[in-house]
């Protein structure tokens, strides 16, 4: 476990504007799909409403943050690491705003997901993870492309404001008791915070993470920014990151309610019951709040809950295989 | 194949104001959800919107047409007929204006179907239908049960008028050149005939229909309604009409731009689509009008199309064999 010293919240995210980045960036996403279902909600024993970003351009929330992030780069050469969600939406964002893009991906990412990042125009660094980590890729394409600027996933004080807009459309929507979402990096939970602060709504924002990488848990618990030794074994692919974000960390221990460790048979359970209850085909990632709802019934019971499906891009033969089995 | 006397649109039919109906039905039904994909657009060679009906009441469009046929309802029981949607949706309608209902169903029905009608306090009546037609044992109930009022799925001014509401939705969204839809019984395309008409907009009516129960090509093509000698063995369980209804055969002969028939191959196919390239889970028959595309091609080419997803209610086993298939 690797123990960081605390990034204080003094840096560029608290120069952003939500509200600003919100109105540039709403010509350019779709807005959130509300789901609800009767059935859903009392399998969970809440009055729950989904909020879906399957549908988003690129098929997650993960557009949002990295059109934020585009529109707002000065550089002309877009450069990202990731094996999922978010290399997609990078890629098609810097298309849509005329830039390039190069994203490093681990030689051994599913071929669906490159497909998709290539089919947006980027290019794509394919690399043996074993041999040269991300990092250390991702800062020699920087020293050698012209005009490269590197956007994180999560730590990025424009990719939190990205994600504050799908905040704002909940919010608009309706106040709930509380607003469940997966984390990972802390990227989507720190823009539910910043659009719930910037509205001045009391709605809870609680994090549900995969029990197998429980960093998020352990980090707000002790109070100290924690890593994952290594990159967590759980089928929720879009968090398997070895810690929070230094400025997520800093919204998250101020303004997170909580979070709920979900292990990955339950996340399954909720892949199910979204199938089942409601028609949503959700990813393993996007269905962490729903399976948060499992973990913790006694809590939200009889509450008023938002959960955020963040994304269905989920390979078919893993959807197969789990919505096939019994509930 | 029987042939039957036309049925000239005189009837009750053409004294329904569907805008009317619209308006009480309205708050009593969730707004259709509108989907796009580039890559689906680009795999289906069309500019497509899809109005996605899998997050309606019931999880189909039939809680419409159920929903405006309960309100306008004189008896205190409905009685239908229906292996499928309109059960399930007949039986919350009723619920939520306070009647009774009693549906007929094959005793060798899905169980999750039979469980989804008894959920919302409707009766099931399970018959053996070797020994008895299902119009036979409604026709029995209807003499013994007081206050029973049949409701038919499809050939129903005020179940036509319910599914016009989904084409007002479509038309205020957008004109585009075409509106395709799965065809069984012809209540959709009806409705949306209706809409259509109503608003003078100039985009076409599509039927898609399952090819192995061509009846509504035949009677189209022909101007007499034909019927299926036995229930037609497709996938598409929604579409397994013995025929048209005759208010809905008066309704499309003059105002479908004509049916396209499509094989089960192509529905599974059009379901991996949607899997894949939207995010949208479709049950077979609501796959219907996006394997029209794929069947015609060259006739929706560069069109803007809008493909109703009539429904999501897939079974978990068959869905997971079909989208684990290759593409």
């Amino acid at each position: 476990m690797v123990r960081e010293a605390l990034y204080e919240e003094t840096g560029p995210v608290d120069l952003v504007d939500e509200v600003a980045v919100r109105a540039l960036l709403q010509p350019h996403i779709r807005p959130t799909t509300f789901v609800s279902s009767e059935n859903l909600s009392a399998a969970l024993g809440a009055d729950v409403v989904l909020a879906v970003e399957a549908f988003q351009h690129t098929g997650a929330f993960k557009f949002r943050a990295a059109m934020a992030a585009a529109l707002h780069a000065t550089g002309g050469h877009l450069l990202a690491a990731s094996s999922g969600n978010f290399g997609a939406a990078l890629a098609l964002a810097a298309k849509k705003t005329g830039k390039r893009c190069t994203i490093v991906m681990p030689d051994r990412s599913v071929p669906s997901k490159i497909a998709a990042v290539r089919s947006h125009g980027a290019e794509v660094d394919l690399i043996d993870t074993r041999v040269i980590p991300r990092k250390t890729r991702i800062a020699e394409l920087e020293r050698t492309i012209a005009g490269a600027q590197v956007i994180s996933a999560y730590d990025d004080a424009f990719v939190i404001a990205g994600n504050a807009s799908l905040g704002f459309e909940i919010l608009e929507a309706d106040k709930p008791d509380a607003i469940i979402a997966g984390i990972g990096g802390g990227g989507l939970t720190s823009g539910l915070i910043k659009a719930r602060n910037a509205v001045g709504a009391k709605s809870e924002v609680w994090a549900a993470e995969p029990a197998a990488g429980n960093d998020a848990a352990r980090s707000l618990r002790a109070g100290v920014l924690s890593s994952n030794d290594e990159e967590p074994d759980t089928i929720c692919d879009g968090a398997r990151t070895l810690s929070l974000g230094q400025r997520n960390f800093a919204i998250l221990r101020r303004g997170l309610a909580g979070v709920v460790e979900v292990p990955d048979a339950v996340v399954e359970q909720a892949m199910r019951l979204l199938f089942q209850h409601a028609n949503v085909k959700a990813e393993p990632t996007g269905a962490l709040g729903v399976g948060a709802l499992l973990v913790d019934r006694a809590r939200f019971a009889g509450k008023r809950v938002v959960c955020v499906v963040s994304g269905g891009n989920a390979d078919p033969a893993l959807y197969a295989r789990i919505v096939s089995q019994p509930a």
